[in-house]
């Protein structure tokens, strides 16, 4: 990672696990070989969960010589008392101007990635914050229409990418087009090459029915949409496999065909995932100008300030941030 | 398993890997420990595949004695040529009379259960069984409403219960109304009790929608349909929780928490199973008045008669049958 500007951490609420977690990450920079990063959000919020040495920078270049002997933060703000465990309105502001400024950070040369830690949706709504998540306010402070933003969750033994995702089950059938799979897949393809260094990524796409529909028996939607999509996306060159049976796509030797499954809906994908790597999940973003990275869990208020979180994915989410902005500066 | 009668095991189509996996478990009965049991079928479909010791008996109160010796099987037919690999009419035709048989046995006090290997429904229906699968067949020769025999798919850490099964997934918000969420629960809770030696099962369900439905934001289902059953099943003393979140309910921790998970449909139910238990799964009947089980897996016609097929969840299948039998024995 020599010579790879820093990466961002946005805090996250202040009042959720995400100062923690970015604390003892940070203890653990050697051990985990991780690189170099820096905190964007409020110092005091680092100091009240964890007494190791926390040191202000004012610029991301001034990064690699603090991160040796201290967690590095560039500060948004001062003014209002953070409760480890109690969200406020405050700590929501906090928040929200933390991940807008780690996210115009991470647009400048001076850093290598973006890795955001969990926010709470419900107090960002609060304070005028209007997107579904911070994929879709990412995406936008980057110029990207938020349906090219792909949201893919990864794991050491398995990657999905949920084509629909906040919809109802029932919604499903009809919001899967043969569109929304050809957009879906390409920004896979695109970010399994560019991110995870893939030279020829191998998809699999998850059937939305039972077995698949098993040939038109029990739902047509694999023969009116996803095997059109599939054969369009072979036409163009993309190794795509599929609609297989969603349920024997997951299991050790299965897993091993293929670089990334699009799922077509929110548990297909999240199922799997959270059942293998529940605890270092990584949700990564593809199809944007930046790198960015999320720890696959929420903020954790019940625990907050107990010193019990386990840094584990915030982790995984640096490491992975690390090597994809290694891969794009090599490239 | 002393005193217990002995198990019946269909051979399943005698052109897949039924014979061979049945014959395997035998060889391992000892190091194993399984209880006594005979296989029904063609016994030339065993002597193609395997090189062990075969021997007819007429009777199951035969098998115990020659268990220690050879694999026991009570013969069905004999007339017809049985190629590895090579599914045909005969083979069907024997497949249907050995379930036949088997299930006809499983209900006299000379068995004390039924395991089934796999048949292929297609053959199968070119012989006039007009039936979704074995589980309702057996269910309409035990005299039971095949809505009132529930399928739980059980592995060594995990156990899920579809509520509907091969139902297109546009069709399952319509199917899944609270009168059918009630049938399984009760079925599945007493199945715990009665199968499993449960004391006090505690059940799960799982959500329809991402999230179980966030309170309404992203469908309703889970408030018209999954709480008011759930309600009404605390209500007559079951301990059911949910409808949960699915995405998070399948990791070690969650898993712990409950002995059952009811799930809305046939992925979400067996994602996880077939992603944490693909090797050793059991596909047991709830609801019956005897025991049946089969091992979770297919024909495989593709490898059948190269001595490729792996016997574990033959033998997890006649375990979990040997200790149901054993607890209904004792009850």
């Amino acid at each position: 990672m020599r010579g790879i500007a820093p990466l961002a951490i946005s805090m996250g609420d202040p009042a959720g696990i995400g100062p923690e977690v970015i604390a003892k990450a940070w203890e653990r920079r050697d051990s985990e070989k991780l690189p170099c990063f820096f905190a964007v959000g409020d110092v005091r919020a680092v100091s009240a969960v964890w007494n190791g040495p926390v040191e202000r920078i004012d610029e991301p270049r001034d990064a690699a010589d603090v991160f040796r002997r201290a967690l590095p933060v560039v500060s948004v703000v001062d003014d209002e008392a953070i409760v480890p465990g109690r969200p406020d309105i405050g700590g929501a502001r906090c928040a929200l101007q933390s991940l807008e400024l780690a996210a115009g950070l991470a647009r400048s040369d001076a850093v290598s990635g973006l890795v955001t830690a969990p926010v709470s949706k419900a107090d960002l709504y609060r304070v005028g914050f209007d997107y579904p998540g911070q994929t879709e306010f990412v995406a936008e402070r980057c110029g990207v229409a938020r349906e090219n933003a792909v949201m893919m969750l990864a794991g050491p033994t398995l990657r999905v990418v949920p084509v629909t995702i906040h919809e109802p089950l029932a919604a499903v059938p009809r919001v899967l087009t043969v569109e929304l799979l050809l957009a879906r897949a390409r920004v896979t393809a695109r970010g399994l090459i560019r991110d995870f260094g893939i030279g020829a990524p191998r998809l699999a796409l998850a059937g939305l029915n039972p077995h698949a529909g098993e040939g038109g028996a029990i739902g047509r939607e694999e023969i009116d949409v996803m095997i059109p999509a599939v054969e369009l996306l072979r036409a163009e060159g993309i190794d795509i496999v599929g609609p297989l049976a969603a349920d024997t796509m997951f299991h050790p030797r299965a897993r091993a065909r293929y670089d990334a499954a699009l799922c077509a809906y929110h548990d297909q994908a999240l199922i799997p995932i959270k059942t293998l790597h529940f605890d270092d999940g990584v949700n990564i973003t593809l199809g944007l100008p930046i790198v960015r990275t999320s720890p696959d869990h929420g903020t954790a208020f019940d625990i907050a300030g107990r010193d019990m979180a386990e840094p584990g994915a915030m982790i995984a989410a640096i490491r992975m941030a690390g090597e994809a902005a290694a891969r794009r500066a090599a490239a």
